[in-house]
């Protein structure tokens, strides 16, 4: 049996009692780690779980899946990953491998971004569809997601914008001369996030949002550090929000005022008289 | 302390380590019961905490949330959620009320639909927003979710429809003579959901969807029995889903091959040709 095990979002104890059932009772625990992270490290689980955790890195997942697998048909094998399995990134290639393969394969849910993202205040009915945001580059600089901002806040929903994060990747010098050398883990902050997508509305200019948007900075969420920021795209871009994992939301439209409600007290102090003005102009109250 | 914890979606183990030890150490316990339902009742939950649960109604969560809070500034509190706190229904007034009070409140967060829904093979990402479907009734057949359902098709996203529940109703007559007698709870079937959704169609003529447009009915989402039915709004209306809960899907045109893929899956073999073809015609390959 496979089973492929969502954490949660925060530590080793947001594990289902399901799925700790499941770990206890596998031969071999594999952890994906290159697309979230737990505030605990891997050591922090394999104390909590009396074994020993193995972390499967992008490389491992997608090409040696097989080594994952081995003998799974007969053994019970956990498969870790950080939130929910069917959150942000699925694994759908381990998944179709293993049934392949003859392997029989359980899902263990748990809570993910996309539905802990609810404790910002705004209600989940109201989210159009999520976008990436990747780390621009000198010569790449990406805005593919630009219309789907756009589509959403047209018909005024809410947009979750989940951001980048480099792990175990190498620099373009190792990678030419072919060294396994890896950088150092890297995560996008909502500063960087705000100032990659205010870039790329000066450039279209086909008014999807700007600098008065409304917006949320959602950091270390489900954690026991859990911070939200709310105030106009401007406003967040010179906020510190400490530590990773950050997300945004930029709000749409039609916010009611029961989330308005909710929101307003994540705005700093100063800048509640701004925030109350931008609603009654811009949005439907 | 009141802790408000999230279930998951099945049974007594979807509970994550953490809210097993929140419940562990709380001197009351409710259970809202009447938003969703877990597949099993009170008293299993009762065996597996070793403590009593009282379940909580609306009238109860609504009118009566002192009683829940009562002295939860000095002892705590646990308060179920089916699901995640912040899924489909959110319980905003039981905590701002708490923080009146001057009661600490720490949530729980566990999967629920809204993210759950991912196993179905379509991505998050690719979801707009959500819907609910209330029963109609002879002189009361609202479609105020028409406009929405249209709005994520016209830019080619998924709609997710949770259907109704009615636990603890009373029929007219014994709410118009004040008799707290009520009828056994009902749970609305994606057979009725399809129906009134294409009576509106069928009314509105405004070609949000139709019968040919592709659909899936996910049942019992998350629990052993999990179940997924893919085919046109048409042939899933024949269909038998068996137990609750319901939902359904209503795919969008950009439906990527990736999703599809997995989609076709949950076809019936003898209706593969026809969501091919639907598939070729009418979405974006």
């Amino acid at each position: 049996m496979l089973y492929v095990i969502g954490l949660g979002l925060s530590d080793e104890k947001d594990i289902t009692v399901k799925g700790l059932e499941a770990v206890k009772a596998s031969e071999r625990i594999y952890l994906e780690a290159y697309t979230s992270i737990l505030m605990v490290n891997k050591e922090k689980l394999e104390e909590f779980y009396e074994k020993p955790v193995v972390v499967a890195d992008r490389e491992m997942v997608e090409s040696e899946s097989d080594v994952i697998l081995a003998n799974a048909q007969n053994v019970n094998v956990s498969f870790l990953v950080v939130g929910d399995p069917f959150g942000a990134t699925t694994h759908t290639d381990l998944v179709l491998r293993a049934k392949e393969l003859g392997i029989e394969v359980k899902i263990i849910h748990n809570a993910s971004i996309m539905n802990a993202i609810g404790a910002c205040g705004l209600s989940l009915y109201n989210f159009g569809q999520t976008i990436s945001m990747v780390w621009f580059l000198d010569n790449w600089r990406p805005d593919s997601w630009y219309p789907r901002v756009k589509e959403n806040r047209d018909i005024g929903l809410h947009t979750l914008v989940l951001l980048d994060i480099k792990v175990k990747e190498q620099s373009l010098e190792n990678m030419a001369r072919g060294r396994k050398i890896y950088e150092p883990p890297r995560y996008m902050t909502v500063n960087t996030c705000l100032e990659q997508m205010l870039e790329i509305e000066e450039k279209r200019g086909e008014n999807a949002y700007g600098p008065e948007t409304l917006a949320i900075g959602c950091v270390r969420l489900g954690t026991a550090t859990q911070q939200f920021v709310a105030g106009t795209m401007q406003q967040l871009l010179d906020c510190d929000f400490g530590e990773p994992l950050h997300s945004l939301v930029i709000i749409g439209r039609r916010m009611h005022l029961m989330e308005y409600d909710m929101v307003r007290e994540w705005v700093p102090q100063e800048n509640r008289g701004t925030f109350e003005e931008i609603y009654k102009r811009d949005y439907e109250t």
